[in-house]
């Protein structure tokens, strides 16, 4: 099983900052060095960080304010050893040489755990912030496909032994080991070579959280790491399935990918204690903060819709997918009402909740990672430290005692960890 | 006396990494650490990384291999406490939304010691890998001073206090406390605010570097610190007059601008040990190698000229200016050949070489920044570490017990230590 540790601001739930005791981690580089050694002690795979180009003040904090996860990520890796270290950047709003070469940049210097969450940008409200217009999502898929092969063929610009640092000679670089990459696309030109030698995992490991069809067919494409966005088993090994079947036929493994669905842990040492303490999470939740929420989720102003009636035709944006029909799907299924759904958004920004006492958990856990429908998963706090640290020293030693989770890391690369081997130069 | 370090490679003596026991830090962590704390150590005003954005295998790896810089130094940020960190960003190449913010973020990782050293990147080789073609020389100066304006405004979208974080009532940030910026220029549109909060310093130091005419012009407007490149004392002075005479007329006070010119120091206990290092160093250095720095540093294939006639007069691009015409303003006036500016461009490429014992080396600096030419001095030491160490253990003291130079640091952000105000929220 392998364990992903959401990093976002205060935590996942909208309220997580107001828990009595609650860190406040959007800015504060003591808070986030606790959290990310806490994820270390825990023996998880990676910490991951997402991301959004645009503030809104009047919306929640976790959309409007963050460190910027590159920088944010290379000071924590010095003060980490073992654990991944991935980063948001979209490829609608960037270059491929700048973000090739700052996540070489990073490998090199954790010595092999970068990884990059390749995003598209769901959000409009990022395209004022750079002079342009927001692309459709069909555009911006198309973009991030040529992105990530650009960046990957500039990752291989380099060959391993390219830097020769020969003294007798005065041979710095070896030429013949370092060629160009002449790529030129319907929305890239980029002439290469990069200007930093090939990293320590050789590629850094790519990430991808697109939910909807061309989300998935990108992932099983380029992805070595998949979020994924569900609300119960069926819909999780569904989803699964789906993506683990599209890999043979683009000459990849079932193996090759790991799917690690999004959960919000709350975890108790009863039941009892589990659900006081999301029943104290959820009390600070107001119609306005879940309305302003939800609206962002949907591209929708959702200020006009009745809350206690069926949920209506919503006129999603082309430019807004998986989140929202994953919302919608499970609404419409369940009979919910917008006010569930609100509640429901609230707690997790539409993820997996799982309330329970630490056994509850690592028993559901391990019944989604046995019966195909997850390699492990990305855990969103809902707080920090105390709800992380809950999962850390409760759900995790009896991941371990049962075997499911590993005891001590496999290796120092976040390939090593993930089983993934090092890419051969292409 | 402020002092940077110019941390470049394998250090700014073309041959640096040649010299016997010199560490290849060029990619290497370790290394890099070693040399921060070693700048520390030292009281370092600050850290200084260069950049270039193409890699030129067959040329100088000083051209062509290192790590990017804002990823390295927020790395470096963990394992410091007190000293700057600045990163060079092209504003020809970069989008001022992602400088902003990436700047930012570093602030607040340091707690207070980002600077940009904001500039247009002078070789057109960068252009290929971006797609672009490389705007001339008034366009590049055109395009930095608004992308300035822009990145200094986003850092002023967020007042100081506009996380307010009431638990009680669940107001995290006050809307009215930050603005948008709502930017419209001939050749950027941004609207804003940034997605990160007021940084520390309320805005991160500004460095600059740039030695053509609306170089100095754009320094004189907006930067902090200004890093001069400068062949003696005459010289010095005159920039130095000429730069802080520019600042009334901008509303500025001549102490608002730190100037230091570069200088790689080669240092021994004795001037005779000094230059016996300055001999090893230069044996390195054959006609091939300084002939492809020149080539570079003049944008101007150089194979073909004489190298012990008279200097020709050579058509440089108006896509090169501070460097080249340093270097033959100086050849000129020194009678000197193309074979004797290899020489000089090997040494320090284009930077003044001191070179004697530490008592020789301290007067020398003495000398500078008691009369006008400097007020302080960008390091570049030839080689590290012992090219470094001996410029901290054995100048840096003399400094400091003729009352020139800091015991301790003033505080902890860069602009305490450099003695620049926190900028008021404009």
């Amino acid at each position: 099983m392998h364990l992903g540790l959401f990093l976002l601001g205060t935590g996942s739930h909208v309220a997580g900052w107001r828990y009595p005791g609650a860190v406040d981690s959007f800015q504060d580089m003591a808070a986030l060095r606790r959290i990310a050694e806490t994820a270390e002690r825990g023996r998880f795979d990676m910490i991951f960080m997402g991301d959004n180009l645009y503030a809104d003040p009047a919306a929640h904090p976790s959309y409007t304010l963050r460190l910027e996860p590159l920088t944010m990520l290379s000071a924590l890796a010095a003060s980490t050893t073992h654990i991944g270290l991935g980063a948001t950047v979209a490829t609608t709003y960037s270059d491929p040489f700048t973000v090739a070469r700052a996540f070489a940049s990073l490998d090199h210097i954790s010595g092999g755990r970068a990884a990059w969450n390749a995003v598209t940008g769901a959000s409009p409200a990022a395209a004022p912030n750079f002079g342009k217009l927001h692309p459709n999502h069909a555009e911006r898929y198309a973009i991030a496909r040529e992105f990530l092969q650009v960046v990957k063929g500039l990752w291989d610009c380099w060959a391993d032994d390219a830097v020769v640092a020969d003294r007798a000679t005065g041979l710095y670089i070896d030429p013949a080991r370092v060629r160009a990459l002449d790529h030129e696309g319907p929305h890239f030109k980029v002439k290469g070579p990069v200007n930093i030698g090939r990293s320590p995992q050789g590629q850094p490991v790519v990430l991808q959280a697109g939910g909807s069809e061309p989300g998935h067919a990108l992932a099983a494409a380029t992805a070595d790491v998949v979020f994924s966005v569900v609300q119960d088993f069926d819909e999780a090994r569904a989803q699964y399935s789906s993506l683990k079947a599209r890999l043979p036929a683009l000459g990849r493994r079932p193996e090759d990918v790991t799917v690690l669905p999004g959960v919000m842990p709350v975890v108790g040492r009863t039941d009892r204690e589990a659900y006081e303490k999301l029943a104290v999470l959820q009390g600070f939740v107001d119609g306005d903060n879940a309305r302003q929420l939800l609206s962002d989720r949907f591209g929708v102003d959702m200020s006009g819709y009745d809350l206690d009636g069926p949920i209506p035709d919503i006129p999603l944006p082309d430019t807004y997918h998986s989140f929202a029909s994953v919302m919608l799907n499970k609404a419409k299924r369940e009979g919910m009402t917008l006010r569930d759904i609100y509640n429901l958004t609230a707690a997790a920004r539409g993820h997996w909740v799982l309330c329970g006492s630490a056994e509850r958990v690592a028993d559901t856990l391990e019944q989604w990672f046995t019966n195909g429908a997850a390699d492990g998963f990305n855990v969103m706090p809902p707080w920090f430290h105390e709800g992380f640290d809950d999962f850390v020293d409760l759900v995790v030693p009896l991941l371990q005692k049962r075997g499911l989770f590993r005891q001590e890391y496999a290796g120092t690369t976040l390939r090593e960890n993930l089983g993934l081997p090092r890419p051969q130069r292409g």
